[in-house]
């Protein structure tokens, strides 16, 4: 799941949380599926009914709770958890609720099914619950040189398939959204990726609304091909998008481009150690509305990347957070007239004490393609 | 996502969770990620950190909340809901709970993240949050005649998969469980599946484990292999179970296989409209205790199927619920011997007025293959 050999890794990720919700006035971490569990344990949850529940105090032993049939999976980290496997006939609810009883307040993991924290309510009326995320984003944003490793390595295999776009190497013409996003699928695995996350790819006017899913609609010539993909390395995300034209762009859309590639770069430089996130989504918005079209800039510009495609930080307007060094976020500002065309230029960036340091280097341009 | 064509569908199913919320005194249905949106309405939430909520009121229009970005995806059915779609820059939350607003108890879907629901609560303080599906869960149970024979289709296509195992066509001898679980998986692909939801695939000791996940280690002749693999077939879920040994069995393996057989056949035939989930399960586990391996049948018997791979019934001891015609469900006993080896066997099977219906019809033997 993470790209994490030493278990030395979890327990200092462990004490930093500790650390933080101690400092926030947490008395209990709950962490189920998603991302948080593998990060500070190395165990990844089932997506099942079945409850997985990390149940850390900020004081005290932590206790893995796992159904039985699930126990054997587990590689257990006695210095950061004990396990405790519960039986098809017993409750998972009311042990995990035992070992968090007195807690004033807790904090449950983002994407822990909401089934589970309806019934702590029930079990535990006086504590209050909060988002896991107000203290594992910010430790999990910081990404330590091996984890800027991992993303640097997951970029060039997305930079790899980018290539073989703009070299025309992946035909078009012809094709669906949806053969060409199978395409590209199978050249992320086969540059390396474990996993596929998404493989947008947007013909046309469909290109306008910017998650479109890869249909049915076959790629002409004359049309312009927004291809924004992504997946995970070693534990680690890539995401990426270019734009490619089969045949010379129409005016409107070189006109267009330019403005979109001026606002990407400039907010690429602008992210820079102390700037807010803000202020990057500020630098790519006003770029783009002079160039008069602000209005069709619907998104935010960014999101934090790692082991999961979206976490913090968020580089959106009212995010006063200020960037330091291993922040890992997409630049990815859009513009799209509906019924019409769509565009996006996306690169990941990691702010370092030297200054914003890309992950992707394949060529910004609106290549023209013959495919 | 589902296997329906006409709109009328999702209105007749909104109709009849509406009756079921009156009946249970909800106010309001909150549905997010998850199986309960798509068959209410056709349209499945992108699993990302941007709000997409049904808020479905007893009586009075219910409103499909999107993000902008992601409102061009959605086909509105406006026999069923209104789409708002909010701006980067709101905030969701606030939207939802203005709709909800008064609602003095209200169900979120089971699988809606729990930072939504945080959220909501400090919004809401006066609502009591339910389970949805408590209300959405009985109703998904019953399938209709299309749905049955989308699950029919689905086992047909499993079992084809089955077939291969058993002929000898899918390599083992050599292979590692990895690549024998990837040739598993394009196998349900090729017959039809549009997506894998797993394919365990566990070789002589690693089989003790039943969540076990297919790894490095390699197959050898005299290995008992368990393969249990599932994914969405126009929507609908398959999921098999089968054990091949590569030569002759141990006669401890045979005799506890013979075992097997015995209660899930059992289990199958006691599964007639009328009869207790608990009951099912019952039959399985009384057989295998009485075999003498009572404590090595550490999971449930089975659980429900449909759109989702588990849901309502879930065949487990303390579920009363009778079983109706169209309740779709897996028998599955197992017997793991730690350190040794580990059975099971499994088939998809639909109650109705004539008797339980197999879905898998794929030879139930331990099969000695030579692959």
């Amino acid at each position: 799941m993470t790209a994490v050999a030493d278990p030395a890794v979890y327990a200092d990720r462990v004490a930093r949380v500790r650390a933080a919700m101690a400092t926030s006035g947490l008395d209990v971490l709950l962490l189920s599926v998603g991302a948080d569990l593998p990060y500070f344990t190395g165990y990844e949850a089932m997506p099942l009914e079945r409850l997985t529940m990390l149940v850390l105090p900020v004081d005290g032993d932590a206790t893995l709770v796992v159904p039985r049939l699930e126990a054997p999976r587990v590689v257990e980290q006695p210095d950061v958890f004990a396990l405790l496997a519960w039986d098809e006939t017993e409750n998972p609810i009311e042990i995990v609720a035992a070992l968090a009883k007195g807690a004033s307040t807790a904090a449950i993991g983002d994407h822990t099914w909401a089934r589970f924290l309806v019934d702590l309510l029930a079990e535990l009326p006086a504590t209050t619950f909060r988002r896991a995320s107000t203290v594992t984003g910010p430790i999990r944003a910081r990404k330590d040189a091996a984890e800027i490793a991992a993303l640097r390595a997951a970029g060039a295999a997305a930079d790899r398939v980018a290539a073989q776009l703009h070299a025309g190497e992946i035909p078009l013409v012809g094709r669906t959204e949806a053969q060409v996003s199978a395409d590209i699928s199978n050249r992320l695995k086969a540059e390396g990726h474990e996993r596929v996350n998404f493989a947008i790819v947007a013909a046309g006017a469909n290109a306008a609304s910017p998650h479109h899913e890869a249909g049915p609609r076959v790629i002409e010539r004359g049309d312009v091909v927004l291809c924004d993909f992504g997946g995970k390395l070693a534990g680690y995300c890539s995401d990426i998008t270019r734009c490619v034209s089969l045949g010379e762009p129409s005016t409107e859309v070189a006109d267009a481009y330019a403005v979109l590639l001026e606002a990407q770069q400039a907010a690429v430089r602008s992210a820079v150690v102390g700037t807010t996130c803000e202020a990057v989504d500020g630098v790519a918005r006003r770029i783009i509305t002079d160039g008069g079209y602000g209005e069709r800039f619907i998104h935010r510009t960014g999101h934090g990347i790692g082991v999961e495609e979206h976490e913090d930080p968020y580089i959106v307007a009212g995010n006063v957070t200020s960037l330091a060094p291993g922040h890992a976020f997409s630049v990815e500002p859009g513009i799209y007239v509906s019924g019409n065309f769509g565009l996006r230029l996306e690169d990941i960036v990691v702010a370092t004490d030297a200054g914003p340091e890309a992950m992707n280097h394949a060529n910004h341009a609106l290549v023209v393609v013959d495919a």
